[in-house]
């Protein structure tokens, strides 16, 4: 039998637009004499659609999709889909996370997830009952275990958050199965590709069962889909797989088990190839604008993310705009154009010691006689973010911005300045990867793009004579340490002070300065995820909280002397 | 037996702060002769505690707060707190949300909750695993059938996301029961108070059973929770009940059973009561400002807004500033300076056009030639802005936002402009119901706090000659009318096309303005949620969608004509 992947990237909503675009699919896939052709994990509706589905008539509408899919199935062919469907039982959720499986002349067959991530950036309870059973689907003679994403992530290395009680893999397998279908929509982070083909190898040996995984690819949202669509036999090996961040059709026959070779994977290389992707996708999906803005400060963040963009759309849709002030060094406008230059984008240069003037007189009433400070730091950043965000509402264009993580974490950004724009494209990229990006960039074009003085510069914000950004934060190497360990593996304080050799009150420091910053994070627009744990819907922290971390460790002690009660 | 309910007011993450108030209201509850003491759902750590759940050495100070509040249970008393607790079972969530029974010289004794709401605002099968069971709680003679909130909510009719299989109710009762207790975290909307009532009383009539419900008070971010803690008799009649929005320590004798009369609830001084709650707690327990800074637009909003910041507040820690243009009408500055006049505020006036035209003669190598648009409106909000955000900075104040439902539904706000501030007061009040805050206020005050030229004068947001917000937007009467349908009742186009006499196009419009406008929502600052469905994070909608309302119906139609695949 010959399996087509649909390694297909839907838009969310767009029930219409995918519908068509998956009768096209199923098209040239049985053009190539494709059998069964398998989509990814609610390929009608794109990942996620949230609360699109609370809504009565948007269910209503995803069935008509359904059917016109149906409608457009060939003779003697199965189409595998993925769909909110309804469930039938009154009693739970009202949806299932379910497999279609669509063929001329036949009612649809349904195989709903029985696993529901429900933590980090998932919300599958909110909306979905899980399965209770889940049965072999007979196709063609074959029989498939046909699974939905999560249903595969059930051992117990990966439980971070959840433990389930239930296998479906091995329910499937101990009904007989020829091959286990994978329908995924899994995001891509640093080592998912890892970790996804280490639990699909293991499950292989497992069962000694070949394994068909489909995912969804492109971005919506934070969300940014690999693809990674692949085959492994029934030993593990590998013995087709897609190419990564774009559309794919791939074919695989069941009788065909020669191995080939994965393909290199390199971390950096694929950082750069998610945020490009990322960055076309929520330009494109969005519709609202064709060409994107940037605020050059001739620092090596908006550097990056200038040349991230011209990989998405080209140097044509991109415009940089420096904006001195009087504590912006020479290297700020010259260091901006140089990069213009490199990049062949527009490139206009709009001073704001106009804008700060006005604000600082109008305000003098009421600051004259206060020292310089933060306010007026903020002003010069803000005068910035007014001036972009006014270009980009005169001509129709997305202002991007260019914080990294490392800043945001630290809330070392100014709300309603460098914050504002529609897409925070290094939002889940630490400083010491923003520096490695800009080398591969470089490495990548063969010449040099990022100025070698923007990498080579100390970072400063210059909103200040003479600031540095060791003035306020630790060295990048530690601090994105320090960060890590706290925000993605969720390490408490005595554990990072112990790995890194600081005090327990210089990490507890940095800490606070996390929590703290809850609030400007909030408003902040989406960012790319590109780590288990970025600043999205992904994390969840309460932003008015008291987290006492002293008093905390003085009432432990304290319990401690005492006798339990 | 002598039960206090301890309508108490923890704040999110502080266990050190919440462990010694409960200790002391436990001091407190003793010496007025209580036997035992219930404290609200997840006392300990606050509702909701989010992502802090995720942290292991968190929940190891959760159980060194409920040991450190254990260890000061004075003898022959009982003291139910509300906390997370380790899931005993490696299989599942790590967590449960549990009541715990503390006595002097005995182990704690749990009952986890059973109902997990994974819907609108809440997100509990995130962290928490569903109890399997729930045993009665014997205690100094009686049984106490101890659940928690949701638990109660199964009825059918409340079955808005979900009809659960299991009635913890029910089978408490079956276990035979003297009385129900409940520890909610039940944030207050509109109807809440009549609905949380009505099950009440229908389940002591099912189930021939007094019922204590124990709600915590107080506001956590977006939710406010107003008490309503309250005593039912077996035949559904008040007994007791705790004045809302305060905390309150509530005795009520078990053998105490003459019915009381319910004290009379209104709409708006209930949505006035929230809302000033909402104000103090952010303010007050974020902590990092005494102060807040409210623009004046010599609208109805931001009257709205400072009066309830002064009710909230005080006075002196409420500053107004107006800051006209030269579209802005006379009564901009002389209704705000009455206004201000009105309730004893601070006042400043600072004009914007200084910023504004040196905004513009910086733009203008780029604006020459183009009409005045959209970006010279946002200009001047924008300009606003940073005046603002300015003061706030210099002299550690928090910005409130004025903004209203209705206005951030369809979009008509500006991000980085109006829409800058630390908390949205009115994000979750439609147009109307500001005017009858306003009205209201005035009423309740005995005199005129808010102008009455600012009830009467057409809204506009002056940004342009002669502006009224009825050129861009419906009357608001109607616009209200269809966005609460569409947002809370998730009403379709056709059922409010019907309802409202209205064109299914004309409604089209408005919806599809409500979905493209996600992304300015997105970076909006908190807003006090008020209504079953606020736009916070009890509203998930993707921010990169196509909903192709047009399309969808073709497609539908098209179906409708042709025979079933």
């Amino acid at each position: 039998m010959n399996i087509a992947l649909a390694q297909f990237n839907p838009i969310v909503g767009d029930l219409t637009g995918n519908a068509h675009r998956t009768v096209e699919w199923v098209k040239r896939a049985c053009e190539q004499g494709a059998d069964l052709v398998v989509f990814p994990e609610l390929s009608v509706v794109g990942y996620s659609p949230h609360d699109l589905l609370d809504n009565a008539h948007f269910i209503d509408a995803v069935e008509a999709a359904i059917r016109f899919i149906h409608s457009h199935v060939p003779p003697d062919m199965g189409v595998l889909v993925g769909a909110p469907v309804r469930n039938p039982n009154p009693v739970g959720k009202k949806l299932l996370n379910a497999a279609v499986l669509l063929e001329k002349g036949r009612p649809a067959r349904l195989t709903p997830k029985m696993l529901l991530p429900t933590y980090d950036v998932y919300d599958e309870y909110r909306y979905f009952e899980p399965a209770e059973s889940q049965e072999v689907m007979e196709f063609s003679g074959m029989r498939l275990g046909v699974h939905i994403c999560e249903d595969m992530w059930n051992l117990e290395e990966y439980a971070t958050y959840h433990m389930y009680d239930r296998n479906p893999i091995a329910e499937l397998v101990d009904q007989g199965v020829d091959v286990l279908i994978n329908l995924s929509a899994s995001p891509w982070a640093h080592d998912r590709h890892a970790v996804r083909n280490g639990i699909i190898k293991t499950l292989c040996q497992q069962h000694n069962v070949p394994f068909v995984m489909v995912n969804q690819v492109g971005a919506n949202t934070e969300l940014i889909f690999d693809g990674d669509s692949s085959v492994h036999g029934q030993d593990g090996q590998l013995l087709a797989s897609a190419p990564s961040f774009e559309e794919s059709l791939l074919l695989w026959n069941t009788e065909h088990s020669t191995a080939c070779d994965p393909a290199p994977r390199h971390r950096i290389q694929d950082l750069h190839d998610a945020l490009v992707l990322g960055i076309r996708e929520y330009v494109d999906k969005t519709g609202a604008f064709d060409e994107v803005l940037i605020g050059l400060s001739g620092g090596i963040d908006s550097a990056v993310t200038a040349a991230l963009a011209v990989e998405a759309l080209g140097p044509e849709r991109v415009t940089g705009v420096t904006m001195p002030s009087l504590h912006s060094s020479e290297g700020s406008v010259s260091d901006s154009e140089s990069l213009a230059r490199n990049l062949g984008i527009a490139f206009h240069e709009l001073p704001i010691k106009n804008a700060v003037d006005a604000f600082e007189s109008t305000l003098s009433p009421l600051f004259d006689g206060t020292p310089f400070g933060i306010a007026e730091e903020n002003i010069q950043a803000r005068s910035r973010g007014v001036l972009l965000m006014a270009i980009a509402n005169k001509f129709s264009r997305m202002v991007l911005t260019t914080g990294n993580k490392s800043e945001l974490a630290m809330g070392y950004a100014t709300l309603y300045g460098d914050m504002s724009g529609g897409l925070a494209v290094l939002a889940d990229v630490f400083k010491m990867d923003v520096y490695a990006l800009a080398r591969y960039i470089n490495k990548r074009a063969g010449e040099v793009r990022i100025p070698v003085s923007s990498i080579e510069k100390p970072p400063s914000a210059e909103l200040r004579p003479d600031q540095k950004d060791e003035d306020s934060l630790p060295p990048y190497p530690l601090l994105d340490d320090i960060l890590q360990r706290y925000i993605e593996e969720r390490q408490d304080e005595e554990l990072i002070a112990q790995a890194t050799g600081q005090s327990i009150s210089f990490v507890r420091g940095i800490l606070d300065a996390v929590d703290r910053n809850e609030y400007k994070r909030k408003q902040a627009p989406p960012g790319l995820r590109v780590s288990v744990k970025g600043f999205g819907s992904g994390r969840r922290m309460p932003i008015v909280a008291r987290v006492d971390r002293q008093g905390i460790e003085r009432m432990m002690h304290e319990l401690q002397e005492e006798s339990p009660a």
